[in-house]
């Protein structure tokens, strides 16, 4: 009874807050250690009702919160949350299936290999390949990593110098070797830098965090392939991108991955985490993840596990939130987002170009611009930090060929032309 | 607007299912496929409304769910969602805090911070350890090792033959030799017999998964100090208990280790996911995790990035469901409950032990009872799957000293001494 009452105004919380949050402060507005200070030292000791909860989340708790779900968040990549993937969040939690075999959570493990499957038909992988959902990219290209070092014997992991960081810490707490290459005047890995004799791996990265540049990964696969070295792609951001067969380009040669990631919980509106984990491989996947102890056999004849797949053994109810999602937008929602970021994009950056004082620095792709204010890098992060402190809009950086450089990213499902006309207004009144 | 409506008719269909998920068989009564075959081979092409997705929820994807949620789920180790974590879950992803930086979610990273210090005083940890969430013991446990490989340069990983399959297959991921020692006869590591010369960590288990022993961690501390080794504690199921003073020898030395899990997506009713993880050494942690590109550094002076202390850098906001949890129980309802499951282990255990025909296999302990019907191995085994194929109630098993033993494992938050009274007659029933 409690739990139906409390749910209904919980629901009313969340309606409250997504009808508002695009009048709250996008960056919170609050001091380290301030949210924390608020909070008692020493944990309950008697039960307290929900709505004691609630209330604290709204009075201790909000005034912390970096607005994600914010029609003018446009730091980083968007990761934003549509209704129908909250709401399945919701549900997923209420059934709490625990997917460490197919028996514990049959449904769990069939919908996440189904969901996977939809979404390598709409952004165009090849049929045949084996998804599952890690929770980020971080673990995404941690598990290839492993794949890619059980099945080659060999310890070394080549990205170009804009590949993410993660590609980097991944190599470290494998104790792998990682080797960066440098990239061309567009932000690309440059093939011909590549020493490969004794690479694990490539990590390719369409989209990378910084520019949203595209490596080119034809050329990579073909250099993977004379050597026997793993190929993984990293397509974490721009992957959702491809469900619009005009950017598909961006995708050229990935039907030679032996891996590749999308996340899900970035461009396509799915509440984070969802990171979705595709090999053409799923054999050697396999054999490197597998570890079946007594306690964990079944008798299931034609099971399979998802857990044999990835590093983790316990594993959420993932696939739900983006089922839910995907049927809720359906390939046409989907590709009408995606459109309009991209047009935004383009609109954004055209005003970038013909405004003097102000300069585009790096080739504009997909839903990101790099740009800064002419003048000093001190004078550029001076700005971002006022910009970034009016709680209007927030923005983060990137440094360029040495140089302080502003990022504006779309991709918030709630954001309109009147949020990025807002932003641009906002850069030019602080400059 | 869509999203009230959807939202209410989402707590009615979550408040409609814990009231009967008892009524519904625990495990799933599918064939591997029959879930898949159900669903469209190809993605949506239009939007659908939500109600559409709830509809399939029930009819096509519901008879594959086994019900974590279900009070006569005894199989493995409990994993049950309390009413309060599974609201603040649809909380969390309405705000889709996404904490790679303190500045993009301040009152994540801060809550996350203040939940586990909270915990940490709730089980009886020593003041000023720091701890934060990750997603399983798996992650937990591999950033342990990462984390010990990293400060002692060392490769070995020492773990009883009793320890989680989850350590064999993280040392397997990392590259490190995992060396096993031997147990005595209740099951528990026996220092005298680990090498440690060479040895990066080792892990000790509080709460094994086959038998719920405890290995001795005062002389495994003793050891490990005098040749520099890391000491890991897996107390992921039983650390929770630890909540009861009355429990927590169990705890005894535990003070001495440099890292410590504990799933409170297990017996500590918070929805999965949710594996708390501690360290003494927050500083050797950092040390191994910590890597900042330029596109992440910010200049918030005196901010702590959570990213910086584990594997992954996308971070959900797990710390609200566990805030939830520990504020509407209070140390007084963990305990209630938590006493209430050792109660009933006990009951159990009693009918077991006074029954003709039956026997218990390994000294009881917390929640788990170990046992099985005289006869053989395959006799057993024909019981448990009998059992499970009812649905009343859902079990799993074991092999101790090459015996198939059956497991009963309490921990559901909504057990009642009926279903454990229930679970004896069923397998006396089908005996």
């Amino acid at each position: 009874m409690t739990f139906r009452e409390d749910g209904h105004r919980a629901v009313e919380w969340a309606a409250d807050y997504l009808e508002r949050v695009g009048e709250l402060p996008v960056l919170a507005q609050v001091k380290p250690g301030e949210i924390g200070a608020r909070l008692p030292k020493a944990p309950p000791e008697q039960a307290e009702p929900f709505e004691a909860v609630l209330r604290d989340l709204d009075e201790l708790l909000l005034p912390g919160v970096t607005h994600w779900q914010h029609p003018r968040y446009f730091a980083y990549f968007s990761g934003s949350a549509a209704e129908p993937g909250i709401l399945a969040e919701l549900l997923a939690a209420t059934l709490n299936s625990v997917g460490f075999l197919w028996r514990t959570a049959p449904a769990s493990t069939e919908l996440e290999l189904v969901v996977c499957d939809w979404v390598a038909q709409l952004i165009g992988l090849p049929p045949g390949w084996h998804g599952h959902i890690e929770d980020s990219a971080s673990t995404s290209t941690l598990a290839a990593l492993i794949a890619a070092r059980h099945n080659t014997g060999r310890n070394v992991v080549v990205a170009s110098e804009h590949a993410h960081s993660s590609v980097e810490k991944d190599a470290r707490m494998l104790g792998m070797e990682l080797r960066k290459v440098p990239t061309d005047d567009a932000f690309r890995l440059r093939p011909d830098a590549m020493e490969l004799d004794d690479a694990a791996v490539v990590v390719a990265t369409v989209g990378t965090t910084s520019v949203a540049s595209v490596d080119p990964v034809p050329e990579i696969a073909d250099r993977c392939a004379a050597v026997g070295a793993w190929l993984h792609v990293d397509a974490a951001y721009a992957g959702s991108a491809m469900v619009c067969p005009e950017l598909r380009w961006a995708f050229a040669g990935v039907e030679r991955a032996d891996s590749l990631v999308v996340n899900a919980h970035k461009w396509m509106f799915t509440p984070m985490d969802c990171s979705l984990l595709w090999t053409s491989r799923p054999d050697e996947f396999r054999d490197a993840f597998s570890l079946v102890p007594e306690y964990l056999r079944t008798t299931d004849e034609g099971a399979f596990n998802l857990s044999e797949y990835g590093p983790a053994l316990g594993r959420r109810f993932r696939s739900l939130k983006l089922w839910a999602v995907l049927r809720c937008f359906g390939r046409e929602g989907l590709q009408a987002k995606i459109r309009e970021h991209v047009r935004l994009a383009e609109l954004f950056e055209s005003w970038v170009r013909d405004e003097p004082g102000w300069e585009l620095c790096a080739p504009p792709q997909f839903s990101l611009i790099c740009f800064r204010r002419e003048g000093s890098d001190e004078e550029n992060e001076a700005l971002l930090e006022r910009v970034n402190a009016g709680g209007e809009i927030f923005i983060s950086h990137t440094r360029l060929n040495g140089r302080y450089v502003l990022r504006l990213a779309l991709g918030n499902v709630r954001t309109t032309e009147e949020d990025v006309r807002q932003a641009w207004d906002v850069l030019r009144d602080l400059r």
